[in-house]
Order: C-alpha cells, then structure tokens, then sequence
C-alpha cells in the first residue's frame, strides 16, 4: 500500500484544504495517510522563501483564491480577523495525541477552528476545548506541549521535511516524489494510480 | 461571449504550459481569448515578488513539477540550457503581428521553440526563422521591434496587467476575476460555466 506522508502546519490556509480532501485522494487510491504537523514558520526561514502574503498584490489574490477553492470544496471558509498566528502549541497538542486517526480528526477540527470560525487557536484554552470536542483530553494534550519529547517531534517532523525538500505547506510526499499545495492533489492521484 | 485575457512570457515555463491548454479550455467554455504579452520581470520588479527560481529549494521541486505538468499535458518539455532568458525582444515581435490568430500561433511556436527544443530565443535571427515556419514575415516583425509604438505595446499590456493585480505569469482575466498559473486553469473552467 502506497504511503502518502502530509505535512502541514494550522497557519496555512492551503494546508486547511488539502487536509479536508487527502483522505478522499487516498481512499481513491488505496494509499495510506500520515499526518505530519511541522512548522511552517521556521520552514521559511530556513529555506528563504517567503510569505506568500508578504507581497500585497500576492496576498489579495490569495484571499479570492482561498474563497474560491473553499467554495469547489463545499467548505465554509473565513480569512480569519488574528493572521498571521502562532501555531507551535497547536501542533504540539496534536503531536501529543498517539492514536493517528485522533491526529486526524483533530487536526481537522482546529483547522475548521481556526479557518472556518476564526477561533483563536493560539490559546491553549482553546486547542484543550478543540481536543474535548474530539473525544480527547484536551487539558492533558496542552499540558504536554511543555514536554521536550514532544516538542522535539514537532522540530524533527521540520527538519525532516525541509531536508526532503519542502519551503512551503502543505507539502506531501509519496517516497520522494514531492507535491506542494493543495492543488497539486490532482498530481498525487495521477502519480499514484500509475499514470 | 466571455472574455478570457491571457498575460504571458515566454520566459515562463506555466505560461508556456497554460498556452499550450487555453484554446481548449475557452472552446468547452464557448469564451473567446485574447493574447497578451507581458513583461514578467517588470511585473516582479513593481510588486516586489520574485522568481520563483530564486529560492532553492523551490527551483528545484519546480523542475521536477514542470515535468509532470508537461508529461500530463503531453507536451515536449526540456529545460532550456539558457535560463532565465531575456524575452523583450521575442515579446514585442509577437505584439508586431496584427492577426489575432497569428498572435496565437506564433506565440506557440515561441514557447515551444524554447521550451521543447532550447533555441536561444533572446536572439532575433532566432525568432525571425520562427515566424517565417508560421507563415509569417520574420525579418519585417524583429525589425519592428524598435519601433515605440511596438515597445510600447509591451510596456502598456504590462502597466495593465500589473494595475489589474498581476504579479506573477501567466494571469488570466475574466473581467475583474484573476487567475494565476496553468494550474488554475480548472479554476477558470469553474467560474466559466457558471459554477
């Protein structure tokens, strides 16, 4: 079964879409998923590249094109009022979760959280009552975002994808074949039926 | 009849892409196209973006995807020896042609001659000897390239684009609905059809 590896980070709005259509590519596919919550900020910063919103004409292209694919996608969408945000200790909290279907879910969850509902998911209180919702225990998971074990997974799962390749999210890799973006889900699926 | 603008280079590999589909997509879209060059440097240097080449890891997956791009189009595809490439003059030679649908052709010729086959298309020889294969006349139009009003043909259709919110290539115009890079070209059918 072929592995599809997807790495995405809460703050990019591209990886909210691809994370809310992977599972379906996959399904279509007879691959298998694994979520890989990295973050994007340092990804930057240790790659050189920017912000897709550093460049004003860029970022006001970037909002229609949102819209329009949450629109494709059936997914209700809102450019949230705090942009960027600090995700680090979300996805520690999702690092923290063992069971892979729970990462999952949950990492959907604070996505719509955050991309649908503009809730502040830089908060702990928040990500901890995002984790209730899906069954977790919220308090413990952002509890454990203080943990070293866990704050190296999410500094290993960085610098494992920036040495693969990746400068941006989400970026999603079968072997060493990478896509970039949500739009290239379309590529994966070609790539992985065999062309 | 919707109205499809279609900015390009030919410096740019996902104009060379998107030209080689935008008839087809206009035809399912009963949309009528008009061609325009561009000048992407000049769009870069006004808002402040940048090649996409200019960060490493980025130039490097953009090979890898302009390959897959171009075997999924079933398109020759070779990156050129010479890259980046100076197109201003091929740019103007192509805004030289009166024909609408010589525009088109010779545009294609252009991409394909750079894009498939690797000629040096900075050099006016080069891009005579193509628009003499479209039956066109090559001397007459590289000659035409030092007149102002051909210069400023390119200069306006930039200006234009970049006042329209362009900042990349290729850019495509639906009224004030913007789509930008090859991949987006579904997007457009989308929008087309009237969703």
């Amino acid at each position: 079964m072929a592995k599809i590896e997807f790495y995405y980070d809460f703050a990019s709005p591209y990886s909210f879409l691809a994370a809310t259509k992977i599972e379906e590519v996959a399904g279509r596919c007879q691959a298998e998923t694994v979520w890989k919550p990295f973050g994007l900020g340092f990804v930057f910063k240790e790659t050189g590249n920017h912000m897709p919103a550093s460049v004003q004409a860029k970022a006001s292209y970037m909002f229609k094109d949102l819209a329009r694919w949450a629109e494709f996608y059936n997914e209700p969408f809102k450019m949230p009022s705090i942009f960027p945000i600090n995700t680090i200790m979300a996805l520690r909290a999702t690092l923290a979760v063992d069971d892979p279907a729970k990462v999952k879910e949950l990492s959907l969850a604070i996505f719509r959280a955050y991309w649908a509902e503009g809730k502040d998911i830089s908060k702990p209180e928040v990500v901890a009552q995002i984790a209730d919702g899906a069954g977790l225990d919220g308090q413990a998971l952002t509890a454990a975002t203080g943990d070293q074990k866990i704050k190296d997974r999410l500094r290993d799962n960085t610098a494992d994808a920036i040495k693969r390749g990746a400068f941006g999210a989400p970026t999603i890799f079968v072997g060493d074949e990478m896509f970039w973006g949500n739009d290239r889900l379309e590529m994966l699926e070609y790539h992985l039926k065999g062309k």
